[in-house]
Parts: structure tokens; sequence; C-alpha cells
């Protein structure tokens, strides 16, 4: 039963079996597809009801290559000869060995001889980020930060036989753990206490007596997953003379209820100030003398009216609390944090990606002009492409289709448009993943559909149902 | 009946019509007194439940002396002819002469012959912070701040005869118009709207087309007072040939339950993070789908369902707020801004101010050596003098009394004690204004309750009932 | 006769017309040869003792095919395509009409047929550093830094038929035009004066009337070369409907004894300083009465007595100047501002870059041992590789060898070696380009030679005479 | 003889014995006689010439009275008790008891008795910048550092009997003890090496055995001078029972030709780049493979012929110096670092300080009016008062005036003139001391002269001959 679900991985998720883009692409669809594989056979809405954010999962498929298409030993091998990786910024060469935790990162560029000589030595590898190096790495984790609403990040774990690189710890994200190569023995220990339950920050490292008996001892072999929430302590060795390769796939973090509220407040109260007139009222003069923490045992009916008021003006709060405008900054930070979309070939065709003016050698000039028309059909190239943001009176669009795969390498990206062109936008985002003529943008002139469709078309943005074509 | 009310002024409150110290001294006492004196003969409840910040007061007292004490046009003539006064900084040159407001101000010290030369030309003086020169506003002032529980600031604004120096506005403060000298003609406009009622900010000029016609046009004369909120537009112009000297008291600067809440809410939302996994929960991994300005429109059970968690968390806030401890970083802020007492003879020889060990340049030694004593009664110089603030497990005391005369000069003032002595502290602040004697204090034993007072002995803090022996 | 000269630059200098690699391979002996080629055939000495810093120089070929492999409209259109390359960072779209320069650059990237239309509506396009994207011109500049002693730039300029993109202006480095594609005609003026003959910095733009007649009115072809010195104002434009592409190299941009000196000559005064007592005395208690502009105009024997014993002091300077260390920093700036060097896979094999230690997918293990012996010989990959730089007691090696492609992206990199083992590498740059035995180095044991030799071969700096045989 | 020598230091050197201001009065002879008086009985030439810089001078007087009026501990126990003396800040407390050097510095307010509590239980009080509190100490400083031309300092050292507040150690000043009360023992040791000599920096703490033997060991009795080098270690302890207190003055930090050169060189090479085209050529091409220290044994006629172009363009350097530009910037960093001078009754009667319009309260009105005429006559307060400082095409006048007696408490003080009222101003530099009619300012119009007087006169830099009169 695994072949089936496996299939989505190795090739790009929009590409049908026979290798023909579908008319119809919708990326969240396929985003899902991808997780569902992840945890295949584990029901979505089960795993979401039951395990997410409550307790490990580990599931054993008896298929080596289920993995596959995510990444090898050969593919590190080939990044260390052709990319400049670095020790410390890319790539950690560590061991833990009689309860010792050492890093051995030489300064400098992490050649693939040393890398290798530090392996033969017992030392495990760790590589940071390997979709800046890997594109399936990159392919996949794009399409998980549309499923999961946040980053998705990845570091990849090579250990030798018989050794441990790390002790045990907790970290601060969702950690989906595939075993790709050979197999690694894991103990896990559930949070020692209700406020290391789903923790902000990842732990220190502890020793064996800090964190009692494994809630779980299981041997991870390829094809396998394992997955357990932020907080879990763990620990993982290598058994009987095999070494292992697993990716780590991480999500949430800093992603909470609590992180909304964190942005919401601030903005909350500055509206509640300025919308009404309670939150500008003096403090009474005297509330020195009966506040504080030098006058919390005062029985003191000032201290009483004190609190009734301070908790009036809170649970007024929420009125004036900006949620979408919250919500769209949670948007923003998104498309700076995020992976840009892998563009299959056929896509490039329908995008400013691939197809338009190019120069011509023979000629010595510009040749395959294209245009928009009204009765082009366009769509977004990804749902989770774009974000419309108001501030003020502006309008802005930010997206994350020029970041690179290096997290936070290049500033955020934004462009201005008119206010009367926005409807358009939400159009768009609404109508996705269903192609709309230009000109049944609802905005009151072909002008100004036209303006808006060009501007999204030349940002790279938008994808025309069929290549447009030259003339 | 003006008479009885304006004795306090001239003299220092705790000094008695016999010269003598009352033996239990009540800061708190004493500036409530300056503050009815102030507004007399208006009734200090009545003036808190129906003007305060709702309504101009005017008084007119008919006793031209009965400001005296606070300044004068010659204690401005020695502070010019005495001090370091820089214009920019300490004093301003202005004129507004057909509806233009303009600075005069040259670089660098303002020599008093330089600054009547202005006057001369019809330029109104605004002496900025006239505290930092004149010991009678400094002593006001800081009883006023006791009274108001915030810094209270002050100006002195001198105007030639048969000219404005100012354009209208509005201001942040409350604002207490003490009339010194001459007269002055005032008007005052109404807040336009409601949100510029009770304003956070200050406004920019207007001209007379932008404000209306006044609610107020009065002539204020030697001895009266003229109390507005912030937020009233004003004008002030001297008239018939006769020049004005009058003193702005100011308090209330962004010291609102907004900017309570604005202190609160930050450690609140961090707090419940900590404290309740509610807010440690991811938040839904679509929300960005339909949460955002793009998608307010949306009829979307999906939405409903975020916002209604979202009020129930912001419900549960009140419950994490630490209201005790954002008194006392407001408290500790207190310390900061305000200045420092001033201390009489009479208090300065019960303290390390003016007692204890001295040189004697005929011995050429040490002499006057002076010790605590178990039985020795103390209190706290003044009732608003130190704040408690418990930082972690830390306990740290912020005072004023090393603050200098020009605001926030010196770095703010604290010290750690022992957190088991901080029962004595508490003890100290709810005895005020009476004197304890040491081995009262609640601590374990003698030694302690030495060690307290020794402390705040030494740094100035403690009084004793009588001087302290000589031995 | 212009054929044999043009051979070296489509190939790799360091690649027989066999394809072997030279046993003994020179990189400054390439270097030389590829400027020997690039102002063929004009003889190098004469070059710099007649024309360098001081005329312009013009080679017409009637070879259009002379200067091919340096870049092509063809490659900058794959650029576009491929590489992210964003307006106003990478990339100008500009015009020169009626005397006004004005830049188009839209914000975010520069998709082709965005850039392809700005180029048909008469916009000429400057691709700024080729050298991040075009290997050939990364090989080629990496060759010339070599030869010139300092950084070498570029910029690839496009322009339409019958256009300008740019305003008569003068720039801050010799400048080698090389001329690609179709033609332009190029007007040269003379430097207006003698300060602005070989400026520091680049002029604003000019108009016709500030710069006079053109002292060269030229039209440049494919194959043509056009030298001139900083400081020549120049303008260039498309004539007879023909487009222009043309590679614009650079160099000596603030690398003048001037620059020399500026880096030189606090050092030196802190040296003489701290050795010499001369400079530690006092200055006279008087001088600020008769120094001074003014007291310029003064006679007075105390001006000549204190300008003589400056002269005295400034004449010792010297002694005090260390400038070998000076050329060492010089020589660490080098490292951070040039290319790495372009390596070829024959090359590679012979280095830790393409040889050693690999895994083998099939075993899941590390295979492909190699190690250095005594009887090893090896040389540095090239003779501008490092710099051996003496900081206090400690010796640190500079590289240029992980440098990117992109003008500081990364950290100067640099590592400590023993001091002891300094005169290994004095001998390995002294040695270049000939292969030495390891345990021919200068040091005192075969441990020593080891180390360093091992030191070096990791970080990839040394190559060996033969690949180092798999064990 | 001591006697007549001491009668200028307790009154002012300025007034006459007769109380009466001299008609011309010269503030460098006054500040010559000073120092005179300090280092009496030693002829002033005999000092620079034999012991300046090069030797420890001991004065002993048998006068104990010599030094008074400079400072006692009388005025120390004033200036606890009035002033705001913070430990750290402004004063230490510290001891040297078996080689171990402490300071015992509470945080906050140095109150009288804690500091006298100190004192008795053996430690030394260090009193850092008495100036500030002194006005006595602040005006033989203000007249000592006109007689330097460079900052003058001070600090008070008061040592209980039997004891040692300090290590061995050596300072970075020119330092005159003068003892005040008691006695103290000092032992000076010569320098250690000649790269000690006059040293830049103070040195760290020395225990015996790292000094050697004293080169001088003697008993300082009130009213003797001890004068030693910067670079003298020394060490001073209390003996046979008796207290002492000594004042510190000190001068010439980092005021040496070195200090000179520092703010020379960068300026002068510039001016060379700029004025020189032989300073813009670039460097041979091939000098990295030449020059650096790995080179440094080469026999090499490039190195020879590259050293001795170095030496020809640094001779060149003398021609491009900015010498008086430099001194201008000395002169106003020593405006920027000297206190400001101390006026007499008499001068400020003649100067804006004490003289023109006043505010009379009996009349609310201004009165007292003055007016410079083309007849007054004039001159500086203070023959090191100003600096005449041009920068570019600009004229400023930068003066110690409205400095405080806190070092660098303002910003440096300034103002523009128009270049063509500068020769005014050196006018009356070289006039000083003489007073000179306005009307004979070397300037072209009466208008530009009465400009110049009265920019000078109400900046309080000028002093009218006798009062102005009141009209």
């Amino acid at each position: 039963h695994g072949e089936e679900i496996r299939m989505p991985l190795p090739v790009h998720p929009s590409v049908q079996s026979n290798g023909t883009v579908p008319k119809m692409f919708d990326s969240a669809f396929e985003a899902k597809k991808l997780f569902e594989c992840m945890i295949h056979p584990i029901n979505v809405s089960k795993f979401f009801s039951e395990l997410w954010e409550k307790k490990p999962l580990l599931v054993k498929r008896h298929i080596p290559s289920y993995n596959d298409g995510w990444f090898s030993s050969g593919e590190l091998d080939r990044i260390l000869r052709e990319e400049q990786v670095d020790f410390g910024r890319n790539i950690d060469v560590v061991t833990f060995i009689d309860d010792k935790r050492e890093t051995h990162n030489p300064p400098g560029r992490a050649y693939a001889p040393l890398v290798w000589d530090f392996y033969q030595n017992g030392c495990s590898i760790r590589l940071l980020n390997p979709q800046t190096y890997s594109k399936n790495v990159w392919k996949f984790l794009s399409s998980l930060q549309e499923y999961f609403g946040c980053m998705a990040g990845a570091n990849v774990y090579l250990t030798p036989p018989n050794s441990q690189g790390f002790a045990p710890h907790w970290d601060d994200i969702e950690a989906f753990i595939l075993q790709l190569e050979g197999k690694k023995r894991w103990r896990l220990y559930s949070p020692r206490s209700d406020n290391e339950t789903l923790p902000r920050f990842s732990s220190g490292n502890f020793t064996d007596k800090d964190i009692g008996e494994p809630t779980l001892d299981v041997i991870l072999e390829a094809g396998d997953l394992l997955y357990f929430p932020r907080g879990t302590i763990h620990q993982g060795n290598t058994v009987n003379g095999e070494h292992s390769l697993h990716i780590t796939v991480s999500s949430m973090q800093r992603n909470t209820w609590g992180d909304f509220l964190l942005k919401l407040l601030p903005q909350t109260i500055e509206n509640a100030i300025e919308e009404d007139i309670e939150f500008r009222y003096s403090l009474p003069t005297d509330y020195l003398n009966y506040m504080g923490v030098a006058h919390s045992d005062l029985t003191d009916q000032r201290r009483t009216k004190f609190l009734r008021r301070l908790e009036s003006l809170m649970t007024k709060l929420l009125s004036h609390a900006p949620v979408d405008e919250t919500a769209d900054q949670m948007g923003k930070q998104f498309c700076q944090d995020t992976l840009p979309p892998v563009l299959t070939d056929e896509e490039k065709i329908r995008t400013v990606h691939g197809h338009g003016e190019r120069w011509c050698p023979q000629t010595n000039s510009v040749i395959n002009a294209v245009e928009l028309e009204p009765d082009t059909c366009v769509k977004l190239i990804r749902k989770s492409l774009i974000r419309l943001v108001m501030e003020g009176f502006q309008v802005f669009i930010y997206h994350n289709l020029e970041n690179t795969r290096v997290w936070h390498e290049v500033e955020p990206r934004c462009f201005e448009i008119k206010p009367n062109l926005a409807p358009a936008v939400e159009y768009l985002l609404h109508s996705y993943p269903n192609y709309k003529q230009i000109d049944s943008f609802p905005l009151e002139t072909i002008d100004e559909k036209m303006e808006l469709a060009s501007i999204f078309y030349d940002k790279g943005l938008l994808m025309t149902e069929d290549p447009l074509e030259i003339y």
C-alpha cells in the first residue's frame, strides 16, 4: 500500500503521471497531498485532533525506499564538492561521547575530504538548511510551508555507525524525522512539567539523570517516520554497525496564538487610546500609594476600584483589536520567511519566467514579443505567493517570489498598487486555483484591469492558462 | 479670605509659624495643602469630580500678591546674570505677529542684556524649567509631584506690553496658569472633536480660522488662576500697555490608564504564554487563507471560530496581568522623572545630610561621630521618596533623592537590598508619617533591623526623630 | 596576425592546445599573456612607459571575433532568464536624451521580457559585475587582477541603435573598452586641468558646453579596443542603425602611491612616537600664540624654530615607516577584494577541490582516502593566492580562495599558523611556479614540514604535481 | 623671601594690593607670575631648560602656609556637605595595604559622614577635579592652562596617618605636587628604560620588586613642592602619625610633537594627493610580489626603487603640511578642553557679564541701557579665550567662555563670522593686552567695525576700558 502514496514525492506534485501539467493546478491541494504522503497511513484529521502538539507518532513502513527523493549521502557528497559550504554556518561536525557534547568545526570552507575524514573518525555531520543546495528539499519545503501556513525548515543528519552526535535536548519546533538511509535508535522522554510542554525556546543539553526513563525507545529504519511535538526530549544513536541518514522537517517555530497576540496587542492598545477617551483619562493621583508589590497585601477599597477599572478597560480591548491587520502582518512575515516557489518548465512557459521577449543572436535584435489581452485567462502561480497589506491609506503587495533559498538573504519584497486596483487582487486570491479572464476583474475600466494584470504578470506573479501567442 | 490660604506658600509648608518643625511632618498632607491653596476657594473633591480633565476653571482673586513667592521678573534677571542659561535649551525668545510665530534664539548663552534687548523689541521670553534655578519653584513642584503622583513641570512666560508670543495651540498636559505680575487676556476654545479631547500629544500652531470662537475670553490679573485640561486650545496676549508674567504648572503628561496598559500588556502576554498552554498552541495551519484584510468580507465559519478563540484568550489575559509589578515600574519611573526633595535645616540636622562626622581644621581630625541605636526613632524623609521594586528574585530600592534639578541629568538611582529586609521597607512605607523605633521593624534579628536602618540612614533616606547624640 | 594572439582567450590560459595541463603552470605568466593579447599589437613595455595613465589608446583590429569569448548579448539573455538579477543592484536601465540622463529601474527582479521591452524602447542596459554570472568574465578578471596587482572589475553595456545611455563624465578607474558586438562612436576629451588629471573620484554628469571639443572621435567596431586613463571625459553613442555591446574592464581604483601613504603614515607616526623620544617631548607652552592662521603673517623667530623642528621630525619619519607591513596590509586587502581563482578539472584532481575521500552510495561508506607523503611535490595553486601577514607576534595567512564572485559578500578569510612554520610559506611563495618536495621545506623537523603542507592542502591552497595515490 | 612670592596666590592675580584693577591687565603675564610663584625660588628658564621633562624637582620651603589658598580639608568637608559628589565619578576611597590596591567606593552619593567614616578606618580619599567645587582651584587652573598652552587638571589627596592609598605607578602627565597639610614621604624611581620615558599612557600598579631602589626619598611638608616628569614611578605614604593633604596639578597630557603630527599628517597626505600628481600615480602592478614581510630579505632592485620613490614622496610631504591649520585645530581643542575664565567684579562691570540692561521691579520695565560707540576702547577679556579657525571658506570663532567647570560637559562653543571681519579678530589678538578704539579696527567701514565689536561684546568676549555709560 505504501507505493501509491510514495508516488507524489519523487516527481513534482504538479506533474501528472503522463508528464503534462493539469490545466487547473492547486498548490494548496498538492501541499496537502504531500503532507498526507509524509504521515501515511495516518489520517490527517486524526493526526491533527489526536497527535499534533500532543504526542509522538511512529510509522514503521518496511519500505526502505519510501522517503527516497528527499536526500541522500551521495547528494551530500556532491554538495560538499560543488557548493561553498562553510563550517559553522552551513555544516556542523559534532560528537557526544561520555555525556560530553563537542563541536569540532574548523574555520573556513568544508571541503569534502575534510568532512569525510571527520566522519571516518566518528563525528556526526549536520547539514543545515539543505534546501539551499538540494532542489528536491527546496521543492518539498516550499510545498509544506503552504500547508503549515508558516516557514518549514530542515536539517540533515549523517551519523557514523555506533555513535551519537547530540546530547538529549528538546527543540522549539514540531519535528518530522524522515529516515533516509541506515537505521537509528531513538529514545523520547515526556516533558517534565506543564510549563516545559510546547515551549517557546529550545533547551540546553541534558544528561541522562535529568530526564528519567524514555517513554518511547524505537529503531527507525529507512522509509520510516517519527513525529514529535516541540518540548519532547529526544536522543538518537546508531546501532549494530550501521550508519544513519535522516532529514528533520520542522515547522511552527514561535507561530502560536501567543505570538499572534504579541503582534496584535501593542496596536490594539494604541487603537483603544485613540478611539476611546476612557483610555485617555489620567490615573488616580494617589494610585502609587496603594498599588505595587509593597502594597499588595493591603485591604483597601481603592485597590479594588483600581483593579475593577483596569478589568473594564481590558475587556474593551477586543473591540479595538486589528485582527485582520495583524493576520496581514503575519502574512507579510510569511512572505519574508519562506522559500520561493519551484516552477516547472510547463509553468515557466506560461509566465514571464520563461516566456516573452528574448535576444536573437542571429539578427542581433529582440524577438518573441507577447502581450496580455482582455480575454487572456490568468491565475496566481501559487496560492500562498502574495499578501495584500494595507498600511494607512496605501496598499502593498508582499510576495516571496524573489526570495533566495537562504533565509532572509534578501530584503522583504513588496510593491505598492493604487488602492482602486485592490479588488482585483482579492478576486485573484479568492478565485485561486481557477483561471479568470482579465476582463472579468471587478474593476471599473478595462484600462484598470489591464494595468493590474500587467503589473502582476511583469512581476512574475501571474500565470496564463495557455502560453501567450508570439506576434 | 485669600490671606489665610496664601500663607503656606511663601514659607516652606513644613515650617510652623513659630519656625519649629512639627514632630510629625507629613509630606503628603503638605502637598495636599499646597494644592488646595493653589485652587482656593474651590473645593478639591469638587474640582476633581466636576472640572479635572473636563473644563477650564478661572479664579479671580483680587489679591495681587496671592501667587507671590513662586517667581518674579526680578528673579529672572538674577538668574540670567548668575546662571548659565542657554538660548534654545533653557530659554526661548519668540514673537507671534500677524499670524506668524517666530523664534529668535541666537546660539549660545543668554546674557541678561541680550535678553532684555529682545524684550524691549517686543519679544516674549519663555524660561523653561525655572525649578533648575529657582529654589521656590523647585520646592513647590517637588511637593506637587507628590500630590499628582507624577512629574510636575513648569515654564515661566514674560510678555512685553501689547504683544503675543505664541500661536493658538493645545498642550499635552493639565495646565495651571498662575498670574504673577501684570495682566494677560486669555482666549480658550473647546476641543474640536472627541478624539482631540485629552490628546496624547501637543498640537501644532493654529490660525484663527482653524479654531472658531472662544468659549472663554478673560483677563487674568496678578493673583489669579486659570486651569484648563490638555487639549484645550488657548492663546494669550497682553493688553492696555501692561506687561505680563505667569508661571504654568503642568502635570499628567502621558500618565493615563492607556499608558498604564502600554506598560502592563507586554508583560501580561509574556506571562500568559508562560503560564497557560492555551497561549502556546499553534495557530491553525490555514488561518492566513481566511484572516486578513483581503478576506474580511468573507462569511466563513473559520473566521468566526478564529475570532472566538482570540476573544477567549484575551479574556484570560487579566488573570495574568502583573498589575502591582507594573505600578512599581511606574513608581520607578516616578523616581527617575521627579525633583529631589528640598530639605530644611531642621530636617538636615536629623539626617546624614546635615549631621554626623565632620572635619575639624583645628585638630586636623574627624569629629562629631554619631550612631543609630535600637531605640532610635526613624521615618522616611518623604512619603514618595522611594519605590520598592522586585525584579526576579532581587529587591531594589529606587529613589529620587540624588536626582538633580535638571530632568534626567543623572542615571536612575537604585540599590539592592537582601530580600529578607524587604518587610522593614514596607513597614517604613506604611508607618509614614509616624516615627518608629528601629527595634520595632518586622525583621527576625536586631542585626537585620540595624542593618536596614543603617543602609537607609547612610543613603540619606531616613530621618531620626531627634538629632543623634554626638559621642 | 590577430589570430594567434586571440587564441589564449576563448580557452583557459592554462590549457595547452592539446588539452593537457603543463607540468609547470605559472599564473603570473598566463596573466601577462592575457594582457598582451588584450592590447595586442602594442608592446607591453611601451604601453606602460608611453600610454598608461597618460593618454588614450585605440586599437582597430578589423577582426570582429577578436574579443569573442568575453561576453555576448545571448549570454545576457541567458543570465536574465536563469539568475536573480535585480534592477538597481545588478542591472541599470538608462537613457541620455536631450542632455538629460535618466534611470528607469523599476524595483525588484529584472525578468528578461521586461529588460528587452526597455531595450526596444530605446533604453541602454548596463549589467554590473558580469563576472557574478559569466564564468568567462570571472576567469579573465581573476587572471587580470594578478597582472594589475589589484582588483579588476567589469561592466557590460548594451545600447540599442541610434541612442546614448550616459552623459559625458569621467571615471576613477583605468578603462579598457572591448567592443564585442555592433559598433559605437566614442568621443574623448582631455582633463580640463591638472587637478582633474588622474582623479580619485568619478565626476558627475557634464553637458557639452562643460567639456569643449573632443580630442578623439572614433567608431569602435567588434574586435577593437579603446583604453583611456581615469579622468578622461568620454561619451559614446550608437550610430547608423546598429546596436552596440561592449565590456569595460577596470582597475587601479584608489591604488596609488597616495593610497599607500594613507595606509602607511598613521602607523609610521605611531611607531615614531614609540621608538623616538623626540616625538614624545611636549609642544612649546606658547606655540598657540604664534602658530595658526591668525598668526601666519607674523615675522617671529619662534615660528621659524617651530617649523624647523617639525621639518626635522618629518624627515625622521621614513626611518620609522613600516613599508613591508603596509604592503602586507594592501595584500590583505587584495585578498579580500579579488575574485577566487577558476580551477580546471586537471587542477582540481590535484587538490582537495576534486580529489580525496568521497561517499560511496553502494557500500554506504567513505572511500578514496589519500595522504601527503614527504616526497610529494607541491606548489601554491596561484601566485597571488595568499598573503603572509604578521600582526604583533602572530602570523596569519589571508587568501581569496573562498571569496564568492560577489564583491565582499563574505568576510575576509584568514587563518593563523605557528610562527615557526612561516619560513615554509615564504619558500612556497618564492618557489612558485615550481613544485617542491615537502621534505625540502626549510623547517626543522619532518613533522613541521608535514604539518604545514597538510594545513595548506586541506585549505585547498596547495596543488600536488601528480594526483595523490588512492590507497 | 617666600612671603613676597606667596602673595599673588590667595588674592586674584589681577587685583593689586589696593584692590583696583590695573588698566592694562595681561592674563598671560599673570599666568607666568603664578607659575613662577609655584616653582619659586627656581628660575623659570632654568626650570624649562634643565628640569622640565627631564628630572624631579623638590622645593623645601619651611613656610607651611606657602601653598595656602589652594585647598584645605575643611573645604573638602564643605564640598561633601553642599555638593552632589558621587563615589566613583567624583571621589574615590582607596587603600594600599600589603601590596594590595583596593577601591572601596559604594554606589551613589558621597555624604560627608560616610566619607569620614572611611577615612577614620584608614582609607585615603581622592577628590577628582576639585576645580568643579572650589573657586580657588578653578581660578588657579584657568590661569595655568594659559601658561601651559593646554589643559591643566588637578586631583586632591587626603591620606590618614600611617597609611598609603596607592600602589607605585607612573602617570601620563607632568605632575606638580603642592603639599597643603601635614606631611608625606615620597619615593621616586627613574624610568626603567628609554621607551618608558615620557610615556603616552599611565602604567598599571607595580610591586616593590618591579621598580628597584628609589632615586629620591623625601618627606614633603606643608608649603613644599615636588615636581616630576610623566613616566616617573612614584609612591607616597604618611608617617609619624600625621595626616597629609596635597593637590596634584597636572598638564601636558598627550600634548607632544607626536600628537601634533598625528593631527597634521592625515590632512597633509590628503593635500599632497590633491595638489601633486606624483601622489596620484598607480602603484607598480607587481609590487605585491616583492614588497611585504615575506619578501623583506630579498635583494631585488625593484625593492630599492620602490623604497626610493616612497622616500621621495615622503620628503615632499612637508610642503603640503597645513601647519597653521593644525595649530588652529589644537587651539580649537584647547577651547573645548579648558576651564572658563574667572571674572572679577571689576571685570564684569566692563562686560556683558555684569553690565547693561536689567529688570527694574519697581517700574516693571527694563532699565540701564548701554551702547558701544566708535571711540569705545576694548580688548579681549583673556589672551587665550578665543581661536580663529578657518574651515573651507568659512571663518569660525571658538572660545571657552561658556564651558562649565566639568570637563566636556557642554558641546564645543563656536560661532561663524563673515570672512571680511576676520582682520579685526587678528587685530584684537595681536593688540592684547592693550585696549583699542573700535574705530581703529582694520576694517573698511565703520559699520563693519561696530558689527564685529557688537558681536564680540554681546558674546561676552570683549571688555571695555571703562564701564559703558548708562543712558
